[in-house]
């Protein structure tokens, strides 16, 4: 963070820090503030554990170049990508200085809770009234090849987490307890098999997974009080988090209704799902990757979440990165040659912007 | 179990241990042994434990005399039957002299594995020839008021422990990951729906507890590749514990087969169910509380297992006991009135038997 200051403010960029609760974030700005032609980029410096550095066959933050890779952490997701779109904004602000400006928006909590990271850089935007006309992100977007895959939004996710009460007693005499298993086991079944929906313009059907179910009861002959469950959906834009929230919540009271249980749903949204309809900004991006890779990038919603969901309420917002192949794995890599294609990819983008 | 003993030996009973891997076992006959007319008797001098003594308004092991009754961990499951079947015995014995053999077998687990206690008296019985020609185990058997049941069998008891593996993976991806999940919801909830049977000529309908489900899994953004749980059947005559295996085992394979999980099934079966059909042993017995309690017990093969399981591979078996109302619970305790009516229904069948 601290590196990127430093290159970014001698090249002119006005840099401020937006940390907060110990998070640090970086806001820099070339160019005058609020202009109508201002290119926002948005990315992350942190990165997710390495796990046991014995599993890796490089240093995990060596950077180590062998067999034409970039080795470390980070290397995909997305060290690469903010050095990839520093460097073609440096390049272009001392080559051809843009009649327009260049917001770009760094923060060290993506991977994290996610609490003061982009949030954080946005709530100092507005405070500042500084403005992206519209903003690219650097998320790792290929899932295999470079410049097959874009994201011109994301879907939503929500957790509902499921207490099961019913009442303890012994498996031989079953009339006098309330078993929550059975309701747990049928509550369960109904989300599961349920199709949300047959997926929509721009999105995949949406999904659930049930991540979890624990019950704590190593009694073989006792019938617990409680059991505890968690279901994680991720959803396209026929759905909202409290759409599916009152969902889970009616499914959990009808199987109360069977069972005799007290089912409590505690739930949390970590986004809504948001796509920003092919245009403009989608074909800028499309087109430079074309222009770099020679194939258009399929438009997608697919895969995780991504700081593109707070983005997405201050203006149009798309994504476009590396190969996420081993994101989050040992061992993680990239091509060098990605990295320069890469840099190339969001050269081209400022370039055909600021035209 | 030394002062069991002690006053047995005294009274003509010819006393041997057959203790194994550390569990006291108690074998006492007074007679001739292996005479055609000798009454069994069998019951367990250990007790569940006492929990947190400070949760008690008495001393858990001081058998204080309170409001008529008797207060401490034992006093219904069975120290109190123990005391009135050996009082019984003793008075019989010493009073009029039977014409046959008493034959006292007692052990200190029975409320543990169980494997060395009763399980090792009828070793020890076989290996020296000793037989009972029927046995009465003095188990609580009246839920609430003194007399009204006895068992006449019990059900069997079969646990089933069910491991459902999948291919861990991330929510946002699951056409990459098998979840175990929907599988064991499934599973579980197939075989908690499902009716066993309507019940027999002496037994309840079978019924199925899950007990347990857990997965370990806190994050709410990865599949689990794996989760385990676990159903303990209760069943009657229509079953054994192997024919419930065999039908836990595949309706796991139909789960797998739709869901391409692989699910292991361990399994322990704690007892086969077993019925001594009503005949003189039950009506000997039947007839002893009627004339002492004024009420005819109902012929019951309810609640959970006992040591009658094993007993019943070497001669019919019934039970009579206390209330057991209080049994394994804080302050568990007797009418002192109820532990001396229970003497005299034991007394009764002793003269019955031998009349
Ligand atoms: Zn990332
Ligand atoms: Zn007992």
């Amino acid at each position: 963070m601290e590196l990127l200051q430093t290159m970014l403010t001698e090249a002119g960029f006005e840099c401020r820090r937006a940390d907060r609760n110990g998070v640090p974030n970086l806001l820099a700005r070339w160019g005058v503030k609020g202009h109508e032609r201002t290119f926002g980029f948005n990315g992350h410096t942190d990165v997710v554990p390495v796990g046991d550095p014995a599993d890796w066959t490089a240093d995990p933050f060596g950077a180590e170049l062998r067999e034409g890779q970039v080795w470390g952490r980070g290397a995909t997701d997305m060290k690469s990508a903010v050095a990839a779109f520093v460097a073609a904004a440096l390049d272009r602000v001392r080559s051809a200085p843009p009649n327009g400006a260049i917001l770009i928006a760094l923060t060290g909590d993506e991977e994290g809770p996610s609490v003061d990271g982009t949030r954080a850089l946005l709530d100092a935007m507005d405070a500042e009234d500084e403005r992206m006309a519209v903003c690219l992100v650097g998320e790792p977007t290929c899932p295999d090849t470079f410049g097959e895959m874009m994201k011109i939004g994301r879907r939503g996710s929500v957790t509902c987490q499921l207490s099961v009460r019913g009442v303890q007693g012994h498996v031989a005499y079953p009339h006098r307890a309330t078993n929550p298993m059975p309701a747990m086991a049928r509550l369960m079944d109904r989300l599961a098999s349920h199709r949300l929906d047959e997926g929509t313009d721009h999105f995949e059907p949406s999904t659930l997974a049930i991540t979890t179910i624990d019950t704590g009861n190593t009694a073989t002959n006792v019938i617990p009080a409680e059991t505890r469950g968690t279901v994680n959906v991720r959803f396209n834009d026929l759905h909202t988090g409290r759409s599916l929230i009152d969902w889970v919540t009616a499914e959990a009271a009808a199987v109360d209704a069977e069972f005799g249980t007290r089912t409590e749903v505690t739930s949390h949204v970590s986004g809504e799902s948001f796509v920003t309809p092919p245009g403009p900004l989608s074909e800028l991006v499309a087109n430079a990757v074309e222009a770099v890779a020679g194939v258009r990038p399929v438009m997608s919603t697919g895969g995780g979440t991504s700081d593109a969901r707070f983005v997405k309420d201050h203006c149009p917002v798309v994504e476009f990165g590396l190969v996420g192949r081993t994101m989050h794995q040992v061992d993680e890599r990239v091509p060098v040659d990605d990295v320069h294609r890469l840099k190339a990819v969001y050269a081209r983008i400022l370039d055909d912007w600021f035209a």
